[in-house]
């Protein structure tokens, strides 16, 4: 049976241009959110779901860290990198002096923004749900109308690419991971991320956390602090470090991390993202 | 003369909420992006600018930590914390059953999808770039549409409260700062915000900063690590911890920190934000 993944749609957005990149010959299937994502992986309506975890520019994408923290139990079986790269689109044959008007996520325009004022400085911007949305508003409309896309939006909707790589910085990059129901067999090359909080913030507790880590010489690839939804002030910390959670040395940080913290969770441990050659 | 505040517009916005309960006899100006603001401040256009930094439940204002991390020289005079209320507008005598389009920033529709969802299960959620602009799209409409904004923005447009508080999570709060050119003196319950990142990459490193607050006794309010914009993958880390820049012990803890770390930024101390009773 061809394996099912959920993603983030609709189609022609970057999630699902990760989803292809990590499996080609699997059966693509759109919801309409993160969470729902999240409950199609845990009911079996798919095996598998693919959600946006953090980009280089706008920092964590907080339903999934969200889904994480408090959803049912989901697992991180993979991490997936994917250079984020817009492009001005219009309806076929549309001169770049007709455009009026310009569609898109609000962080995409956001992403955007030196080169449609410098290039489009009277054109008005317009907000849309997702950048596929604007490309469907974009052809209902006249040829006064462009949208900032995905190259794979232009191919889907029959779109023509008036510019590429407009984005602000050219190191744009999304991290994406594969949700299921079991993280990933250690491969000697893992990141485990992982997440808890404290019953009292005595100072000092965090440093105590990290430096369970840090004596067994386990590398901290990221930490956050993220409110925890009942008041600002009281905080969840978002750990990623390198290791694999059945393995020496970090298993055994782990196992002493676990006395000190309260509501410690595991994410899961999933091989680093290599970028193929 | 009166003082010029700075803020991140249009009218009818939470940021303008902040600048309000903060100095009512203030002048103050919207300026169109967070970036703005800031250029507002550093060239005297404005004495003072009032930008979001975080929410309880979307979490950091990614602008503007890139504002104060790699902007200008702008320091952080003041926090506000505000409660965030979401009120579903209408047309003046537009009822319930009426409704088939909900105008909001992607944000605010996503605070109140249960809301939404639950009392207006057919209707179509449309964006707008701010929740003051779905204001006035809703104006421009016929008695079929709604928007999801502020209290405020009701008023400045004659518009009708059809329902209050319809977020999804009772404790919605956001921190603003206060942004000028010098910080605030030491009050005695004051913090402290900052930024550094690392040459190597060494396990351990960020332990070694966070001891020196830690074994001073002083409290960590926040951690974060921030994509360094070069590469996902390169952090610099934000920290606010409790204290002023100037007093012991946080004076000695920083200078001791401003050894280990490069590119260390304080944002500046300022008085630690407590509700009017």
């Amino acid at each position: 049976m061809t394996k099912r993944i959920g993603f983030l749609g609709p189609s022609g957005t970057f999630t699902e241009e990760a989803a292809l990149l990590y499996d080609g010959d699997a059966q693509l299937i759109p919801f309409s959110s993160i969470s729902a994502v999240g409950a199609a992986v845990v009911t079996g309506m798919v095996e598998e779901g693919v959600v946006a975890i953090e980009n280089s520019i706008g920092g964590s994408v907080t339903d999934t860290l969200d889904l994480l923290v408090h959803g049912p139990d989901l697992f991180i079986k993979q991490e997936i990198v994917l250079p984020i790269m817009h492009c001005l689109l219009v309806k076929p044959g549309t001169q770049a002096d007709a455009i009026k008007v310009i569609y898109s996520h609000p962080q995409a325009l956001g992403q955007c923004r030196p080169f449609l004022e410098q290039c489009f400085p009277k054109a008005q911007l317009e907000a849309s749900l997702s950048t596929a949305a604007a490309v469907e508003e974009m052809k209902k409309g006249d040829g006064s109308i462009a949208s900032v896309a995905t190259q794979r939006a232009a191919e889907l909707y029959g779109a023509e690419i008036l510019a590429r790589d407009i984005q602000e910085v050219t190191s744009n990059e999304t991290r994406f991971v594969v949700l299921a129901s079991a993280d990933h067999p250690a491969t000697g090359d893992d990141r485990t991320s992982l997440c808890f909080s404290f019953d009292d913030d005595r100072p000092g507790i965090l440093v105590d956390v990290l430096s369970e880590f840090a004596e067994r010489n386990i590398n901290l690839a990221k930490v956050e602090s993220r409110p925890s939804k009942e008041s600002l002030g009281q905080y969840i910390f978002l750990l990623d470090i390198d290791g694999h959670r059945e393995e020496s040395p970090v298993k055994e940080a782990l196992e002493k991390v676990r006395t000190t913290t309260v509501r410690l969770k595991i994410f899961g441990s999933y091989p680093r993202f290599r970028a193929r050659g």
